[in-house]
């Protein structure tokens, strides 16, 4: 299998919102060839192009690549995926018509369970993922508001290691001003994510509060903590250790951070359905198929289960 | 210790609310000479009496006799307390000068704990506990609306076993038209009155639903279920046992019920304090201390006292 892109690559972008709209645009505005797949904000962008308001620099790309029909977008090198994970069952459709033969597919969404899905329908040699540090979120159609941030750790699924197209879609992203960790241990990574993932997202929802309130409280403060080491146990299961130390670190890497609503947070207050199937249940479903017990995670995937499905009841709640 | 009341007894209630206006009144309309201690109500109630609106038929009592202050009130053979718990610190104040030498208290709360408090103050063999099965909720200033039931499992603190005088206050209960059940084990009927309320009272405040909504979602149903088991488990701690058939026909009758707002929903509802150290801290404490691990009601208590802090601070929200 080719591990080696063409020296001209073209991207497309699957889900032109907070993340896939932010980092398509720079790569764009960094002079490389972006194809964006739109959905509602379809009309607009043909019209108006994409806004980018970034704490790095506001932009305007008044022309796109823009496409409703992924039939229409040519053959890609880089398919970047960042749907929500909630959209991952159209993914079948959207990813044979437009990956090149020697392509590859770039995951950037959170949670776990997302790659195999991949690699059923591309094959395992071609799936790549990616975590994205970063604080954005659409603000309007093709209207990207990015406060802070903006990072991304990068890895292939098969075979691990550091191959030749690793690096040269790392560089990229460094070329559109994106810093890019190269990790050897992608699921590693993502168990790391999860480790601030499952307790800000999941609490940020239940307690109707920012970061910054559940750090503030004690109770939850503790809550947050007993979550995040829930999350290290559970990631022996996938045999990836995670070090206290990290965890120290993330809790005083976020109490930095500005007030900030989780991504989750965010869907449930526009009344979008939640990534708890990646963020929550694929973890759960791994670390209690290895017989280890999470009751607070496990408590806090079904109080989200029961919001999710409220909240779609009554969508002016 | 005398534990017979004189044959004429005169009542005392301190708080007159939801559950002491209606036990008060329904008292008085059968003939018992009550007294009534208010608060923000008390102009209203001065000028209008008390207005009960039943299912067991509608009534007024256009005069009864009420009081701001306790040392207006004369001394009292039986003096119930169904003030809020968050409200017991005032009770070294409001006792004394009301409760009869040969006098008895009466807690009509939820939880435990308050019968410590209250011997504290009384002495353990003037204290008397009752659990109240009753849907009533205060309307307005004097107006309390009772729904449904209305039955009190009554019994003494120290010494067990069922005194003359309690059978005199079931006596007058049961001529005012309440059915009461004397127990000879009060810690017992408070654990499985916190079989109910720990589940009931902590989901429904976190995550915004009724009884109804709770038992028809299969993720909170089950969480219901293991913190209906938690406590089961805590109350062996107190060398109380539960029946698994008891857990059983709760579930049943709770499903049976028209859907149902926990006197801790309404009281987040207003912004009032929340009454978790009656039902969940005393409870965690005596488990906790006994070596029992609850992961689910330690999650669940942390959750209520973040949104208890919050909700006091956001009043408005």
């Amino acid at each position: 299998m080719e591990t080696t892109l063409p020296n001209y690559r073209r991207y497309a972008i699957i889900g032109t919102g907070a993340i896939g709209g932010f980092y398509g645009a720079r790569l764009q505005r960094a002079g490389l060839e972006v194809h964006f797949l739109l959905h509602t904000d379809y009309a607009t962008v043909c019209q108006s192009g994409l806004v980018i308001d970034s704490i790095e620099g506001h932009f305007t790309l008044p022309q796109v690549n823009a496409y409703q029909d992924v039939h229409q977008i040519p053959p890609c090198d880089v398919v970047i995926v960042s749907l929500k994970t909630t959209q991952n069952h159209l993914l079948p459709q959207l990813l044979p018509p437009i990956l090149q033969e020697s392509g590859v597919v770039l995951i950037l969404q959170n949670g776990l369970g997302m790659e195999e899905i991949v690699a059923k329908i591309v094959g395992e040699q071609r799936v790549m993922g990616g975590i994205c540090f970063i604080c954005s979120h659409k603000v309007g159609p093709g209207h990207i508001c990015h406060l802070d941030y903006g990072s991304i750790t990068m890895g292939e699924y098969l075979p691990r290691g550091i191959t030749a197209r690793l690096s040269q879609i790392a560089a990229d992203f460094n070329q559109a001003g994106i810093a890019v960790q190269m990790t050897e241990d992608l699921l590693l990574a993502r168990w790391q994510k999860l480790v601030w993932n499952i307790p800000f997202n999941g609490l940020s929802v239940v307690l109707n509060a920012t970061t910054a309130e559940l750090l503030n409280h004690a109770d939850s403060r503790y809550l947050v903590k007993q979550l995040m080491d829930e999350v290290k146990v559970a990631a022996t299961s996938c045999d990836r250790s995670i070090a206290e130390i990290f965890i120290e670190q993330m809790l005083t890497h976020t109490e930095k951070m500005k007030p900030y609503k989780p991504s989750m947070k965010l869907d449930y207050e526009a009344h979008r359905p939640l990534e708890i199937e990646a963020i929550f249940n694929q973890p759960l479903h791994l670390a209690t198929g290895a017989g280890i017990k999470l009751p607070q995670m496990m408590m806090l995937y079904r109080q989200l289960q029961f919001l999710d499905t409220q909240n779609r009841l009554k969508p002016t709640n």
